[in-house]
Formats: structure tokens, sequence, C-alpha cells
């Protein structure tokens, strides 16, 4: 592989992303994107009795769903990259134990999904690997009550609050293969700028997708136009402007070209959403559901995408911190 | 690289370990290996006013003086693979976020020191990178608090209890270099015996040791007499006797060169820790403190460092769950 610029990779053996798998609950299951996705819940349960159960079942079920739909047997994976929002990421640990597959347990909060198709893509150029799995999950219910206040509470939510994604996107990602290649990755730098509002994740992470999509404009010494997409996992609404504004400021039209994952999820007039989808499930499910069938159908053949994350946890936002934020991209083509 | 068996990687330019940094906290202060550490505080603060930020300072502190320490401009190292215990691993989010080195955050609890030296191996031989940090953190009240009773209710703690390391170990680690040398990596897989006693740690994560233990010996057909020292990361006392007898039960004697970090941090008779040491920084202080240096003087020429972490938290244990486990290897040489 070759490093190109300050932090981007160039792929010399191109993975291929062999399949997808998606898992939503029943909020997704009634937005726009409902019919791209594998499986649509009815309930947060999905017959458990706790939240955090329920969520360990739907990434089992997702990875379970893209082994087969891949045509690789599991004992040839050799490798899975997953992590979730849980503390500890019990939803991985717990959901993947009886994989019997060796495991990377990895965590970037809502970066997570693409931290593991870098981590997978270098596994793969490199020889370390044939087969990787990639997975991510999250679950409203689990999220709300561990980041900000029991759901039995009825708390108001602020505008600029999103709504975390219940669901799993789960990938298999392959040395060989017809594409789409993942041709560049650009891992991201820890970026912090001073935003503290626990309710406003999309202002706290724009900045750092700013630094990756620039970071990787650069390293490539591509234009925005050269892609067909630049999609981003869960700014939101309010992230969404703010990222264009950013960009814009910084000499960078992306305007007619961009989007993001969390608005994509849900109508926002309809789904009572505010500012939009979030959570590692949201990029994965999207992704996985949606974008991953546009890419083999040659709707698109060229996307950046760029997950991002708030490194953040509720005792640090009790204790009056600041919410460091990171965005990793990979280049996705036919 | 080369793949080696079910699980192995054989590293054909193995990356070699630059430089080190420990620093530990009081109660390691007093231990038996308390002259092998950079730096002991004297009290669990270090003049902040949270555990956790008194946490964050400890692995952000270590990790400038390791980059110090390894001569290498931090402008040249590549990547950062950093963990932590705290939830959404807040520990390394905040202490490195100034560090503006590309970022990959990994959970593999108190595992994760070693995940993060099998990343960086095959990113180094690979080319992904030239330099790459890796550093982890955990501390005694930050973890009692999270994982088990408020330190204020002065709970007493049973026999099989683990004393969690305060500190934080971290390593550069770089391409070419002089050694020791990491020559193989073995990523384990998530193990789940049944065990549900979050105060025996020990006991639930040494059957993942001894699977990770096995499938390195067998997939580089290797006997335990091939290594000076067999070193895991914190079984504790009672975990370490149980991996002596499994790994006994499977025709494997490993008792006269097989040592845990754990039970070497702190002295049984007088300090009080029961089973032994814990947490991230158990095998982060120790390797970077005392194993680092005993390569480098040629007293010992070849280990296997297997890391071993326990993937639950506080809800799954009051969800009746058990405890999952995982242990990876890197065997290094000189």
């Amino acid at each position: 592989m070759i490093r190109l610029g300050k932090q981007t990779i160039k792929l010399n053996n191109p993975p291929t992303i062999v399949n997808t798998a998606s898992i939503v609950g029943p909020k997704e299951s009634e937005g726009p994107l409902a019919k791209y996705f594998d499986q649509c819940l009815e309930d947060e349960f999905w017959g458990e009795k706790t939240w955090e159960k329920a969520e360990s079942k739907i990434i089992k079920e997702t990875v379970n769903s893209v082994i087969s739909k891949s045509g690789i047997p599991s004992n040839d994976i050799n490798f899975c990259f997953a992590g979730d929002l849980l503390n500890q990421c019990i939803s991985s640990s717990f959901g993947l134990r009886e994989l019997n597959i060796p495991f990377f347990g990895i965590f970037g909060a809502c970066s997570t999904f693409v931290e593991g198709l870098c981590l997978a893509s270098v596994f793969l150029d490199s020889g370390a690997a044939n087969n990787i799995l990639c997975a991510t999950s999250s679950h409203f219910c689990s999220a709300e009550k561990q980041f900000r206040f029991p759901l039995e509470l009825g708390n108001q939510r602020p505008p600029t609050a999103q709504w975390t994604v219940t669901g799993s996107g789960a990938v298999v990602v392959s040395k060989v293969g017809t594409g789409p290649y993942i041709t560049h990755i650009t891992p991201g730098k820890i970026v912090d700028m001073g935003i503290k509002d626990a309710n406003n994740m999309g202002a706290a992470m724009a900045p750092a997708a700013l630094d990756t999509l620039i970071t990787h404009l650069n390293d490539t010494q591509r234009k925005p136009s050269y892609y067909d997409a630049i999609i981003t996992g869960d700014l939101g609404h309010i992230g969404k402007e703010i990222l264009i504004e950013l960009a814009e400021s910084k000499g960078f039209n992306i305007k007619n070209i961009y989007n993001d994952c969390g608005v994509l999820i849900f109508d926002k007039n309809s789904q009572d959403t505010h500012s939009g989808g979030s959570g590692c499930a949201c990029i994965g499910t999207v992704f996985s559901g949606y974008f991953f069938k546009q890419l083999k159908n040659r709707k698109l053949n060229r996307i950046l995408l760029i997950a991002t994350g708030a490194l953040t946890n509720a005792t640090s936002s009790q204790q009056g911190e600041s919410i460091p934020s990171i965005a990793h991209a990979v280049a996705i083509e036919n």
C-alpha cells in the first residue's frame, strides 16, 4: 500500500465489499429507507427481556445474515472487527461470543463502522487476511438510558437532539472480488472544538468530519466532484448544515453531492426525530441497506464514506467536559 | 506476512519496540516492581478533581514520555492505537485529544495493550505505517466505582477479587530498528465458559488465555520451552493456577516459565490485594516497566505476551450474564 500525504493510505489491491446485511428497529422501519433494509423489527425488544439483550441479538442475527449472504464459510473469515455504543461494547462481545472468529474489539463511537473498514482494508491488502467481517450496532432505548435520561422519565428532547438508530449493519470484505472496492482509507484525528452540549452531537462532530474530509481531498489530490456522493454518518440536519458551511469557508463546495445518513434514515417532518438519526448503526444500516445496493447497481460508482463519532460518556458530560470527536473515511469505488 | 495455522500471523519484517514508558499509582509504587516504573504517583488524583480526569492525565503524560524517549518526532508517528476500561474509553480520548495523530480507538478490556500491538504489527509490516504509538490505562478508583461499588461504601472484597492497577503503559513500535522484535501475533477469539462472578475475573479469563496459548503453540509448532517466559496480563493468583492446570490437562507444562503481571505487580502478603493486580494498565505497566528492560538487557530473549480481557460491564452483571473473555498474544524476540 502507498501512504499519500498526511494520513491517507492508497490500497494496492483494493479489497471488495462482498456483501452487507442490515436489521433495523420499528422507527427506522417507518422511515424513507425502510424497503432497503433486510429485516424490520416490530418492537425494540425482539423477544428479549432487556434492551441490551435485544441489541446483542440484533448484531448477532445481522452478522449471521451477512456471513450467509456472502457465501463464504465462517471458517474462512479470518478476523472480526466490531464495536458499539454500550459501555465496554457489550452488544458486540455478547452478540458475537459464539462466532468463533478471532475478534478485535474497536471503539470509535459512531465512527466504529468505518474504523472497522479502515482496519480491515489494511489487513486484507497486506495479506494478513483473506476475508474479514465488520459489524456494529446501536439501540435507541439502551443508548438513551445510558447516555442521557431513563426513557420512563419522558424527558423533552431539544431540537438539536438526534435519535439513536436501533439496528445493526455488517459487511464481509474480501481480498479478491469484483467490487465495489475500498480504494483509499483516511483514518481521522481527535478534534475537540469545545462543544459541551450532549444534545448537540452534530455540532460537536462536524469539525472532525471537516478535518478528515479536507485531509482526504488534499492527500488524494481529488476534488469533491470526483465523487458521486460524499456521505457522513450521523451529523444530522444541524451538523450537515455546519459541515457544508465549514467546507465552503475552506474553499470546498460539497452542497450538491453531500448527504448524511442521519438525515436520510428518518423523515424530519413526520417522524419527530428532531435533528435526525445517530448511533453506530446509523451509517452501518444506511450503508449496508442503501448505499451498497446503489454501488452494486452502478447508480453510484464513487463514494466517500465518512463516519463521525463523539468520544464522550455520561460521566464526562456531568464533569463539564467538552466532546472530543473523530471521523474516519473510506473511498469506495466501482 | 505469512498466515500460520488457525490464527497466527508471522511478520516478514518484524517491527521493533523502540521504547516504552510507564506511570503508576501509589499502591503500585509500594509493590515489588516499583523501581522499574518511570514515575510513581503519591496519590490517586495527581492534582485533578476526579479519578477520571486523573486517569486521562496519567495516559497523556505516559504518551508524552514515550514519544520523547523514542526520539521520534510526533509528526512521524503515523497512528495511535489506544483504549481503556472507562465507559466509551474516555481516558484515552480525553487524554490523547491534543495528540494530533490519527487515532484508532480499541476496546479489548484488559487485553487492549496487546490488541494494540497486534494491530500495530500488521500496519508496520505491511508498510501502512512507519511508527505507531500504542497506549492503555486503568485506575483503581474509577474502575471500582464503575464496575462494582462506590469506594465510599467500604465494601469488603472477596479473596478472589483483583486490584485494578492505577497507571498507564505506552510503547512506540517502528518498522525498522534493532529490536526487541514482534515476530508473531495470535489474536484471540471470544471464549465464554459461563463464569458469572464479577469478583473472579481470573477464573473467567483463564480459558481464553488457554485457547490463545495453545493456538499459538500449535500454529507456530513451538513448545512452551521455546520461550524464556510466557506472561499473561492479569489472571492473578487464582487465574494463574487455573491456567497452569488447564495447560497441563492439554499436555503443556508451562509451570517453570510462566508468570502473570497481576501476580508480579503486588506483594500478596503485605499489600492486601487478594488475587493480585488487574486492569488494562497491569500488563501495560509491567511490560513497559519491567519486561521491556529485561529484553533490552538480554536477560530475556524470547517472550510470549498474552493479554487477557473480560468483555463485561456493570449492566450485564446485573442482568445475570456470564463473562465473555478474550486473550491476544504477541511473541517478542531479540
